[in-house]
């Protein structure tokens, strides 16, 4: 549905400006959501027209339109724009989008920008570029609503209008000590609920939920969700304000997250391209080390049936069913990696619920053990025809196999988050690994046991 | 940090209310965040405790922090309250988050609750529950704000503040016609950057982004991302306004709609319990049919296997390598299907890309295959002393496989989303089974051609 809105934009914006009927090509783009707008402007391929439609727009729009815009389309239009047009952009964008922008530019655009930026903005902008990617400081924007204690309700009101078209987010006002300490929080919500002599300290919350400039923002999204904020300060080692998180970029951060988090689950190292923009090269680098270590890791179960080389000869049927009991391995214990590293992604589980999660996983392995075991016993016995005895290994080793894979599905994750490693890369691909070695050494002691 | 947070407050309380210093217990709690006293009460056991707790809180506080508990502590306070304490509280919960205890509550109390609210709400509280689960109308709250176009923006913000202490979120406004049609939508951040005497339509956006009750909150959860939205209005079938959904709620979906897809992918049925709270026969139940589709479709490897019986007993070193080329064509395959499916989930890509993820996986393909089969074939013969022969059809094999695994992984889930089936089921576990009966095919076919 948006895309079709997108492209129809594009052709009757571009039927206009072809017929040079500006003024008509304006009052559409009026109208216009400015995110439609920056969708409809990176799919359009001439840099002169991009430009162009760039300019028909009132300066404060054509911000806030950047900042929704891919870099690749950033890039051309700064190149298209005079010193002086840049500046007014400048001027009219907010930090964090003027930051954000930067990072994806090469040397020269980062250059030109800083050279047209005043000298303090110039200084914000070289502290927030040097927070590492990852972290509160990198979210952040310096256009919060600041507010002093002792003011009254009518006044804080009428400070927040005069000052609401410089600030990114209103739903929360901060009240800071003369030294800029963090001292309280108030929301906007409370302050228009309150009588107008009502003062400002009576009404803010001086428990506040704030985080440090260095926080990684798996914690900040985090802090959001437990408790649905807006927007969160952001203090330095002095618990001085020096910033705001909003809501709109946790929610991006959230899909991030989600998706290394997805990324890793399946031996793919995370990226910050989409899949559709990363090169053939990128993707396969992503790709190819983590298939070579579970490739070579792997190897261990060619050892291990090559050291039962004779007995397979005597008894070949054995072979058939090595992919099924792993494949079953395999699943058993991905499916309960998945459920708990999904727990402790969302902080509903952690490394103390280790025995609970054990337990848990021994009862589920053995329901789904002696469920699958009696299933395939039948199915060997009926259809495939085969001796008991043969029969007998093969599900006594899948309940074994089931029961071991949900125990290592569940605990494997636990241990890589006690140790420090992200729980997600002890997902299914390397548990496999240790589940097909262990469930091929049962096989082949079980039908040692029982046919040799 | 958060836990301790909440253990150290259920401590102190606890002794405070034990040594009967009620009113040293109540500052406390006027102190804490809303949020941290829910996950307090939430660890404690003994009912008549939380109740006492629950009676030293405001109402108004007492109404917010219910909202956050887990459906076992609501049912305790409730079942503790009288008729009065509950009518008080109804009063203050807002009617979404009514619903949502509701949804969790036995007939019992559901009964009473509809019998304690007056007959408007309890209208509102019987369309709300009916909406189906995942519907844009079973996230949705009445409480929004509304105003007329004709109003000033000084009228506006006047009807704000005095209406506010009833409205669930200010941070938009909606402007409806007197039949209650919605004819637009207005930030708080503008009214309140305007001047007294603008007029609201002049400083409203009429192309409204809303949703339909009966949309699916995915759908909500993506126009949310793309539009940064705070909050959205929900219109019935004729365009009428009957609610508003704000990001908070949206931040819950857009986690639940990633821990459906996380658990889809790793053939677990989604359930809406957490993992800790799920009874062993739930957890067993949602992967146990998904573990025996998968076990009963990989006997056609054992079928191949079979077929191919004699060559084997003559060269059973053949066998050695099965497990690796299955597992990492499985995994070869699931890298693919993974970044597809999260491409799909976040609408960065479409059935319309397929050729594009065609042309990209068989390039990755040949790049990760070649490294792959290079690698071994050097490991096969230096380390492992095999025949060349045999070393060489076990590396074209892992060519194959590895090309073939990537064209699956990217083909399927878009196949899947083209006939209108969750693309996120045919992740690793399906394909891997695909990819595993292609592999052996191919890897029996090269074996004989080459050794026999």
């Amino acid at each position: 549905m948006e895309d079709l809105r997108s492209s129809a934009l594009i052709c009757s914006l571009m039927e206009l400006i072809d017929a040079r009927k500006f003024a008509d090509a304006r009052t559409i783009i009026l109208e216009q959501n400015v995110v439609d707008i920056a969708e409809c402007i990176d799919g359009i391929e001439d840099p002169a027209k991009v430009l162009f439609i760039f300019r028909l727009m009132p300066k404060e729009m054509a911000a806030e339109v950047f900042a929704y815009l891919d870099p690749d389309a950033q890039q051309r239009i700064v190149e298209g724009m005079t010193d002086r047009e840049l500046t007014h952009m400048l001027e009219e964008l907010f930090l964090d989008d003027t930051v954000d922008f930067l990072e994806e530019m090469p040397a020269g655009i980062v250059k030109r920008v800083l050279k047209l930026s005043d000298s303090e903005t110039r200084q914000h902008i070289n502290r927030l570029l040097k927070y590492p990617e990852d972290s509160a400081g990198s979210l952040m924007t310096i256009e919060m609503m600041e507010l002093k204690k002792g003011m009254t309700v009518l006044e804080a009101i009428r400070a927040i209008r005069r000052q609401s078209s410089q600030k990114e987010s209103l739903s929360s006002s901060f009240v800071t000590t003369p030294d800029r300490k963090l001292e309280g929080v108030v929301d906007l919500h409370d302050i228009l609920a309150s009588r107008d002599e009502t003062v400002i300290e009576d009404i803010m919350e001086s428990d506040v939920i704030a985080v440090h400039t260095h926080d990684d923002q798996a914690e900040v999204a985090m802090l959001f969700k437990k408790y649905d904020l807006l927007a969160m300060p952001v203090v330095d080692n002095e618990r001085r304000l020096v910033g705001i998180i909003t809501i709109d970029d946790v929610v991006d951060v959230i899909e991030e997250e989600n998706t290394e988090d997805i990324y890793r689950m399946a031996a793919v190292t995370p990226d910050d391209e989409t899949y559709l923009k990363s090169g053939v090269l990128s993707i396969a680098k992503n790709r190819f080390i983590w298939l070579l270590i579970l490739m070579v890791s792997s190897t261990i179960t060619s050892f291990i049936i090559r050291s039962y080389e004779e007995a397979l000869a005597t008894l070949v049927v054995l072979t058939a069913y090595i992919p099924m009991l792993m494949n079953t391995g395999g699943n058993a214990g991905s499916q309960a990696s998945t459920m708990v590293i999904r727990g402790l992604s969302l902080g509903e589980m952690d490394i103390r619920d280790v025995l609970t999660v054990i337990w848990k996983e021994f009862r589920v392995g053995i329901i789904c053990g002696v469920g699958l075991s009696g299933f395939n016993f039948a199915r060997l016995i009926f259809l495939d025809r085969l001796d008991p005895l043969v029969a007998l290994a093969i599900c006594s080793t899948l309940l074994f196999t089931v029961i071991i894979a949900k125990l290592c599905g569940g605990i494997l994750p636990l241990v890589a988050k006690r140790v420090g490693v992200d729980p997600a890369i002890m997902a299914a691909p390397l548990i496999t690994t240790i589940v097909d070695a262990v469930s091929l050494s049962i096989y082949f002691a079980l039908a040692t046991m029982f046919l040799l």
